[in-house]
């Protein structure tokens, strides 16, 4: 058999599954589907790799045709080994209409595809292969709870204490700020002064409001307040950041490397929070941790928590992952791990993530 | 017949058309095709709009998947004279895949069939619409040249000083920096010290190279500069301006309202050139022209002339508007209009933009 590692197919599948219950949040509204493009590259030497996306319902037809008409003809017939080269030649190549948004996304499954390979190649996990600082990662359960009564959230966030996690988020950005705030007393009252705390407005508030907000909070000792305003206003972050006092998270809707960089050097971030979903894949995600690193900050993520688990072991200034509340555990063969608190990375060769394509079958969707 | 202004069909056509002769810049490498997304916006009452996009050929169908699955679904039952309250809620309801990119043109196609659906309620052609400041724009031409060897860049050049431009711009970003000044001095050359001239190095240069650049730019009387270097780098902006002493532009690279903000407040643009293709339509270029105005700054355009007439004719603070080298004016049923070198607005209620289906219809495309 050839040992070539020349791209000879790139396969593009659409999953469109639909969530168990609706979910809420302050910007984004109501969520009734996940839809996750799938990306099967396959190599002359016969090898596979699987990579993949996700949307919270939006967007997913508009990725497959990224990947099936503009980047799949680039890739035929390159070298996968060459995974960086590929990242930079494929931002170059759709950068008309790409720089963030469906373009970060349709990369991001492509770049997962060929870790994966090269992975398997090495025989290595993720974890190892990225740097091997631990093989797991602080964690933290979190849904899109906005919209559940006060005691559905309660049970909701008690049920994770029981599945052992120690550190928990809801959502912020109710009509009246003061039903926040009861909300995060309900909360802190439930879990106790010692479960770690974050709380996530999704870009809801002006900045005058989020820096209210941040100083009605300061009583519920918050590991974090998460995209308070919209992601393109440095100053305003800055402002929160300084005005409010509460520490700042943010980055699921950084979809490049500037705009972590802008937001870093001239807004405010404490916990980045790259999603290797719709950052680049883990190639664009490594650049943002590498980023963090270079600003003394540590290293988060938002969602896809099933691959993320191998990105934070590896970093040596990973602090919490995010544990998100889309079923995907549903999907795929190794359901999320905890131990004392703690998400273990997979040691299998390559991503680890794999998908259960009995499951999935029913959902797949034309594009 | 019913009066309702309420959207009963959104309809939309991809468009795949070949370049008479293939162009090169110095960073999206060589176009073969542009691509033509149209949206056709069908409301109760029968009147119709048509809005379209623009691509060098990469992302038509990305653009178009985003307006039929994730747009229209929202656009269907709405009133369609609240265009501003649409183009808000559009960029919301795509958020997090959106922000820029192919969002953008998809908004962009839509926003604009829904203003060719105001202006045509309203009896007015757009120039009149917008603020009536003139049925006329400066105008100046440019091809994609920079592949050109010199005998065929002087003969384009002075195609266009034959054709009644008073204003011309050339690419710049060839391997030895030399080249481009010798091109520089041999246009300017030919064209004599009263013809304006503008150069444009799509995003090809590091921040050293360009100001480098600048200075020995300097002899030939350049109105400005376009996209030294990448749209991202607000910093690396500020200092070709302020170390190369060349007026700068920039515009057609930045895709929302947020991003021209920064580069503004933050970077530097003496001439900002926002494309109402993809910067979200009428609506998100106004709101940038807008911008402009706020900071004492001219509009400029990138592209989409056809369209880009109205709208530049319209406005008091209009500097120079960009006639592109894509050859729209062979599927359009109104040609450029140039006289004493400035383009003239149609006088047609509605955008004035009308295809000649028989033509364009060879290159119709599923996507
Ligand atoms: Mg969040
Ligand atoms: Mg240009």
């Amino acid at each position: 058999m050839s040992n070539s590692t020349k791209i000879v197919n790139v396969v593009t599948e659409y999953y469109r599954i639909p969530l168990p219950e609706q979910m809420g949040d302050a910007k984004h509204g109501i969520h009734t589907h996940f839809e996750v493009p799938i990306v099967r590259i396959i190599l002359e030497n016969g090898s596979e790799g699987i990579g993949y996306t996700y949307t919270g319902g939006i967007g997913g037809r508009a990725i497959c045709n990224m990947i099936e008409y503009d980047l799949k003809p680039y890739l035929l017939g390159q070298d996968a080994s060459c995974v960086e080269k590929l990242w930079e030649e494929m931002n170059w190549k759709i950068h008309y209409v790409g720089r963030g948004g469906i373009a970060s996304f349709a990369i991001s499954a492509i770049d997962i595809a060929l870790w994966d390979l090269r992975a398997k190649k090495a025989g290595e996990p993720l974890w190892k292969l990225l740097g091997g600082a631990n093989n797991s990662t602080k964690a933290y359960a979190g849904a899109i709870d906005l919209n559940f009564p006060m005691d559905k959230l309660l049970n909701n966030i008690q049920g994770y204490l029981d599945q052992g996690f120690r550190a928990v988020k809801i959502k912020l950005g109710q009509e009246r700020l003061e039903e926040d705030i009861e909300r995060v007393a309900a909360v802190r009252n439930l879990i106790g002064p010692d479960v770690v705390f974050m709380v996530d407005a999704n870009m809801k508030w002006t900045i005058e409001t989020a820096i209210k907000a941040a100083k009605l909070l300061e009583p519920y000792n918050l590991l974090w307040l998460e995209e308070p305003t919209i992601p393109e206003d440095y100053e305003g972050y800055r402002r929160i950041s300084q005005e409010g006092g509460l520490a700042i998270a943010g980055g699921e809707n950084l979809h490049t490397i500037y705009e972590f960089q802008n937001m870093i050097s001239r807004g405010h971030l404490d916990f980045p929070q790259p999603d290797a979903s719709n950052i680049g894949g883990i190639t664009g995600w490594v650049k943002v941790a590498q980023l963090a690193y270079a600003h003394n900050l540590p290293v988060c993520t938002h969602g896809m928590q099933e691959l993320h688990v191998s990105l934070m072991s590896a970093m040596s200034h990973a602090a919490y992952m995010e544990v998100h509340s889309f079923p995907i555990d549903k999907y795929t063969t190794r359901p999320l791990v905890l131990e004392n608190g703690r998400a273990v990375a997979p040691d299998t060769p390559g991503t680890g993530v794999e998908f259960r394509w009995d499951l999935l079958q029913e959902f797949k969707t034309s594009f």
